[in-house]
């Protein structure tokens, strides 16, 4: 099949083929192929997640392989389901192509999205393939509570021991290697391209009884910040407690930079940030990095060492 | 707000007003502004589809206005969901803006996207917002069979009768008009810029024992062969019986086209097709306009008053 595209095949002939790969998942009432899936939730409750990702603003042809970027795209909608206490179980996917997409490329995409969904227990059980000018890929991925409470960013309480469970600043230190030029340290150009978040990770903060809980997709201060603000407390960060990977120091260094840009600011390796009560015994996986508080004030919502964000050595603020 | 873009407010604010504007739907217990919101669905299972929208092949902003785009991006989806004979209950959307995108009309397609969720009976309860160079909608709308099955496309067995609810060739009619530089019949461009499916008809043709369903997204005779194939039989249109809205039929002669060209081969009315046994009585709405038969030969599912459907008058094929 090298060369030919989708174009050359057409839309329809594509999906068949998208479907074929796919196959029928167990326990799944209706896969692809009919104007809807179904799927059971035994739960009573469904926890849903969209997330849309667009080539040259969330991936570059150059940078990424097809099966990276479909490991991506599953990688960030499943880590948010749980990020509710919850164990993903499906997913649909919404896909723009370029006609001159290769139909290798999609190939070794849905292979990366389902080697992914299928780490995550998660069955590919829908979709819509449509033209369009850049490659968009737009994920829904559902999750079961199996019983338990969802856990929200909005249940921190003053006391509370803040933890993460994940790499932080790695991805980030991937996409600054990918955007000088290079290729290396391949343990941060991989976390860039392959996020593996653990997701149960989520199931087992909440079975720790976690108060709050949420991924971190747009660097720890962001988010931190938000968990925070729905939570009406304040967030004091202990900058060394946080995890720092050696290849994320290193290479922070040699380019001169303090390692904290990333560790505080890089959000794709979509590491885990929970509160606990200052009782809980951590589960496995996650580090104590902070502490909540009384909030302080109007404006500083998250410290870092005691002192408020803006004066933190180094950081660069990541946000759009 | 006028003149305010996309871009000048930023995402993050853009996400905040998207979410004061949707609210806290009543019996979703968790809506819009987690990770994931979670939601009820107490049949024990849950019905899910998607579908994406990109600018300038399913919408152009100069052809309808936003309240319209976000009108059909549900109706497109929420129709899906009816047409698996389930009640459409709640949607996410993905969606990809350009900066330069104008917030009125951020603000006009979210309420004619809620307006169009509200009158299927679903609540909007998650979304993304990203940059992207083109207008891109993905929407994934979710459904409860309320202890129904799901009809399937595939249930359809000779010596049905093949019914109809809504209408055809409207919309096709509408996009005509458009594409000739026209604004009226006012009646065919409405039906192109918002689609009105109905969203309980799929639930009353289970209810009366509908053997298959389907929604007609793509026109009647592709749609039709689909679900023939599926089911293994062959579909037998009786082209007098067909709805012809009068506008369709007065507009098409103007055009010097034979009104089958739209009837058949239009899809963006959203249309339900059905296959009911002999002796059911057809629900409110539902025109019988075909039978179903054993599937003849290996190639011809689907024919028109007894002829294959390449030798039907004016029929122009609309497949992309």
């Amino acid at each position: 099949m090298t060369g030919t595209t989708v174009g050359d095949l057409g839309e329809i002939a594509v999906v068949d083929r998208i479907i074929a790969a796919t196959g029928q998942a167990p326990g799944v009432p209706v896969g692809p192929g009919d104007d809807a899936a179904v799927l059971a939730c035994a739960d009573g409750r469904v926890v849903v997640t969209t997330d849309m990702l667009v080539e040259g603003r969330h991936f570059r042809r150059d940078w990424s392989e097809p099966d990276d970027i479909g490991h991506k795209a599953a990688a960030e909608n499943l880590a948010d389901i749980a990020a509710m206490g919850a164990t993903p179980t499906a997913l649909v996917i919404a896909l723009a192509l370029p006609p001159t997409t290769p139909i290798a490329w999609v190939d070794a995409f849905l292979a990366g999205l389902l080697e992914e969904s299928a780490r995550a227990g998660a069955a590919l059980v829908g979709g819509d393939l449509v033209r369009g000018d850049a490659i968009t890929i737009g994920v829904t991925a559902l999750g079961d509570l199996g019983g338990r409470p969802p856990i929200l960013r909005s249940g921190a309480r003053a006391g509370d021991v803040i933890a993460i469970c994940g790499a932080l600043g790695s991805a980030a230190g991937g996409l600054a290697v990918l955007s000088r030029g290079f290729r290396s340290p391949r343990a941060l150009v991989e976390a860039h391209r392959r996020p593996r978040p653990d997701y149960r990770a989520g199931v087992r903060a909440s079975d720790a009884g976690a108060h709050a809980l949420m991924d971190v997709s747009d660097g720890l201060l962001l988010d931190g910040e938000r968990m925070a603000r729905a939570s009406g407390v304040s967030i004091d960060f202990d900058s060394a407690s946080l995890p720092r990977d050696e290849a994320v120091v290193t290479t922070a260094s040699a380019y001169n930079l303090d390692p904290l840009t990333w560790v505080l600011g890089g959000g794709d390796d979509h590491a885990l940030l929970a509160a606990f009560p200052a009782e809980a015994r951590l589960p496995e996986g996650f580090v104590a990095v902070g502490t909540a508080v009384d909030a302080i004030g109007s404006g500083a919502r998250v410290r870092v060492d005691g002192r408020e964000v803006e004066q933190v050595a180094g950081f660069e603020h990541f946000r759009a």
